[in-house]
């Protein structure tokens, strides 16, 4: 379908009166690989800035099995019965290895799904990470543009994929299992310094008695580790995305946080540097498309390669000739 | 002083015999910024190349105040009396806010730098972190032709320090001071996941048992960090740079993981991983370079940041705009 110069005007009503179809069509315009669809998005997305940001927008990570969906249906339906405008994306290029985006089967959070006050965007279908993570950002100024004042932003973690959300949130919420001690040793390296809080699911049943102790475990764990926000002490909770317990007071402490990163400046300073950040990493990623993506480069790269592996060109040596070839 | 063809054909004889003051000349031509100099030095690093990577290259950081120079000089001067050559090097630049290189000052080390079996090299006193790290690390090579085994590399830890040294090395060694718990939450983020060995310092007199329950506290949490190298359990030790204690035991530590780590396939393999990071990092400096220091980009790209920053402004628009000005 195309979008016409009219149509921007349009979708730009229908995004801002919150009609969850324009706002889909409006979200498929930003992440249509196009180059005139990219003209038509950026202008749609340049008209409706001033509307954009007053949302608080939370990253949510966890290792597979962690139950991010069913957390995500009763946190989000949670927040919908208290009034908010929830909506749900996600970072992952469906073409991962994992076999598909997480959210791209709507069907794993059915409820949510069906809320008015809710509204679910899989993972952009193309493109590179980096690509992706450029269309999430920008959908989730869609959203806020809309109305939706609780943004979710869901990551399966696949390569550097939560740094690049944590880049983009104002807080980042990992989910754990039971088990700390052999769960921390599985995880990622450098993730735990990345959050503001640890949630420790399935906190229910049998298994609660075990969910607290591993949550004072990550407690004391967390206690050791900078936070990644300053004047804000990382927290563990237990919750059961089950029965709901624990939901409201992780919401309550969420709270906290805006309250008080808000009163001292840190809230806007991190939405300040991350546009700065973002700036410039977009720029770095068209300068390596550049280079890489030359004819000259492509065809003598593997070869320099091999010979600075092997230890036959000194590196410097490999980059000079590389770039004498580009510059031609 | 200018070096010509016939300079460099001397300067790589000098080299592989050993001779310190040539070793010294050639760094100097390696460090030097002028375009002729560095076809040169690019001439003589190509031509020792088949004589490099015969060492065991060790990155040594830690806190101000973790005593590094007296490590150094205590480390070395043993290893040197152990028939080892020992070459230490720093990187970070003497321009840093901290004031100077560490190592500008020799008589920090007064022992180590009169014993002929050692050479100690200041930091380059130019240029970008980026460029002091490139001359670092072809320094290195220089000093293993020249026969140095054993090339130690000290950082302060300015900035993304510490992770440029791990990148260089293939043990990462941390030097830390009693009191963990405080200590640890002073640290920098992620330098533990760095580490192959932390050592206490200082573990003589009145502070040797507090020394030796904060080894204990490193190893525990060690113990739930993921090593940086594969089938490598980082340890912890403590060691009196005063007494000499404790450098025997650690210097056999290394010599298990070198052994262990030539024997898995996991040392040359992180040695063929490092060349190849290099590569592209300094293919991403050199493009860094062209972009930023295009005088249209230069003019622009404050406002631009600006707008992006007060949300004026898309960052994919604001991207867009630079590149078009770049290609002009």
């Amino acid at each position: 379908k195309q979008e016409r110069p009219q149509d921007i005007e349009e979708l730009k009503q229908g995004v801002l009166l919150g009609e969850r179809a324009r706002l889909a069509r409006a979200i498929t315009l930003i992440e249509s690989n196009s180059p005139q669809h990219f003209e038509y998005a950026q202008s749609l997305l340049q008209s409706i800035m001033t509307h954009t940001g007053k949302s608080i927008r939370i990253g949510i990570s966890g290792v597979p099995g962690a139950g991010k969906s069913t957390f995500i249906e009763a946190f989000g339906t949670f927040l919908c019965q208290a009034g908010h405008k929830v909506a749900v994306l996600a970072v992952d290029p469906s073409s991962s290895i994992n076999g598909g985006s997480i959210l791209g089967d709507k069907t794993r959070m059915e409820e949510l799904a069906r809320n008015p006050r809710a509204f679910i965007r899989p993972s952009p279908s193309e493109g590179t990470l980096g690509g992706v993570h450029r269309k999430t950002r920008e959908t989730m100024l869609l959203c806020e543009a809309a109305g939706f004042d609780v943004i979710l932003v869901e990551t399966v973690g696949v390569g550097q994929s939560e740094a690049i959300v944590r880049g983009m949130v104002d807080f980042f919420l990992l989910l754990a299992l039971t088990g700390a001690g052999d769960e921390l040793q599985g995880m990622k390296k450098g993730i735990l310094e990345l959050v503001d809080m640890i949630v420790v699911n399935k906190a229910d049943g049998s298994n609660k008695t075990a969910a607290l102790r591993t949550k004072s475990e990550y407690s004391r764990i967390l206690h050791f580790l900078k936070s990644p926000t300053k004047g804000w002490q990382a927290k563990s909770l237990t919750c059961s995305s089950l029965n709901g317990e624990g939901i409201p007071a992780l919401w309550e402490v969420i709270g906290d946080f805006t309250e008080l990163t808000k009163q001292s400046g840190v809230f806007e300073e991190r939405r300040r540097m991350q546009a700065k950040e973002w700036l410039y990493s977009l720029v770095n990623e068209q300068l390596q498309t550049l280079f890489f993506q030359n004819e000259r480069i492509k065809r003598m790269l593997p070869q320099l390669e091999n010979e600075v592996i092997a230890g036959k060109k000194t590196v410097t040596q490999a980059v000079h000739e590389a770039f004498i070839n580009f510059y031609k």
